[in-house]
């Protein structure tokens, strides 16, 4: 199986657990079960990297820093994109270049995924057009607001409608173990969530 | 109530989820509800920070880049503190600096708590002297061989006996929402759960 390059895209006031739930399972899940094989990207289904807006440090919600390891100029071709959300979407959706780029990475990449206020990012950027999604239970008005033709779904950890949209934060974690159900198989996944000792529920 | 100095320590080869669950949920936690008391420090009760061995970049597994905001030298005091694992804990358990700063943080802390492997970093520390204890359930064998008097326990999400020590990664949302609840009551926890859309089972 080739490798997915999965971006997951980090910006000033991004939610912590949104980027760092799906960076977990997408950058330890392997195809061979065990501690061992997490000590190597051999049997890795995805290689994780974040891409930040500018070569600078982001600063996330509570005030974690992190350096992103590539700019929407040098980042590699990307399999799978990751939209975090946050409080810094609110920004994220008047920022021209970052929508431009988003656009331009759906149209090539194999998945294009969000969590929580990410929807709102893909939605600003067109992407989320008559489909269904779901995003944090607190932000269903702004999301209807950006695009009205969204289907919106309550009540759901995630939505896979083309586009997989994740419910508020820690739901970014089940919507990764999803994915990697629907590429790697039940298996790998429920291996994956054992090693990290996750309570993972299939299907939800 | 006063709010809590939490550092939560990050080095080489840190488990991304091991730090960053704790972080959000001690993070996002406030003592007043809905989503505006979120965008203000001002009723939080744990002032959440990192701290590594050195002033420079860390590369937790996965290659996520982080930069604390405090090394050992000019951290402020701790009433809190949260020891991640990783793979990087097989060198920290190694590192004098690391255990002496530890050593003397717990000291004066009001509370110690580790995440998965972390619980090496504390046992080597000698801080779980005689104490029940878990830790990911790939490390028992390497925990009791550090120290033989920890009492060690399995299939538990966390344990708490005085130093609080928590099963593997995902286990330390766990046990920084057990955390949440002692310290500021059932309410406040099950507030900030719904809050990052967390299914958390209180006393597990």
């Amino acid at each position: 199986m080739r490798s997915w390059n999965t971006a997951i895209l980090v910006f000033d006031g991004v939610e912590v657990l949104d980027f760092a739930g799906p960076f977990e399972v997408f950058s330890r899940a392997r195809l061979v079960p065990g501690t061992e094989s997490r000590r190597t990207d051999d049997s890795a289904p995805f290689r994780v990297f974040t891409v930040a807006p500018e070569k600078r440090e982001v600063v996330a919600t509570g005030g974690l820093r992190v350096t992103a390891s590539f700019t929407f100029e040098d980042a590699p071709p990307v399999d799978m994109l990751v939209v975090p959300g946050g409080f810094g979407t609110r920004q994220l959706v008047e920022h021209a270049p970052t929508l431009d780029w988003i656009r331009r990475v759906a149209a090539d990449a194999e998945l294009v995924t969000s969590v929580c206020t990410g929807a709102a990012v893909l939605a600003r950027a067109g992407l989320l057009a008559g489909k269904r999604a779901t995003t944090h239970h607190d932000s269903f008005d702004w999301l209807a607001s950006l695009d009205p033709t969204i289907r919106l779904e309550h009540d759901v950890r995630f939505v896979d409608d083309g586009v997989v949209t994740s419910a508020g934060v820690s739901a970014g974690i089940d919507m990764a173990f999803a994915v990697v159900e629907k590429r790697c198989g039940r298996e790998v996944a429920e291996e994956t969530a054992r090693h990290i000792e996750y309570r993972w529920q299939p299907g939800s």
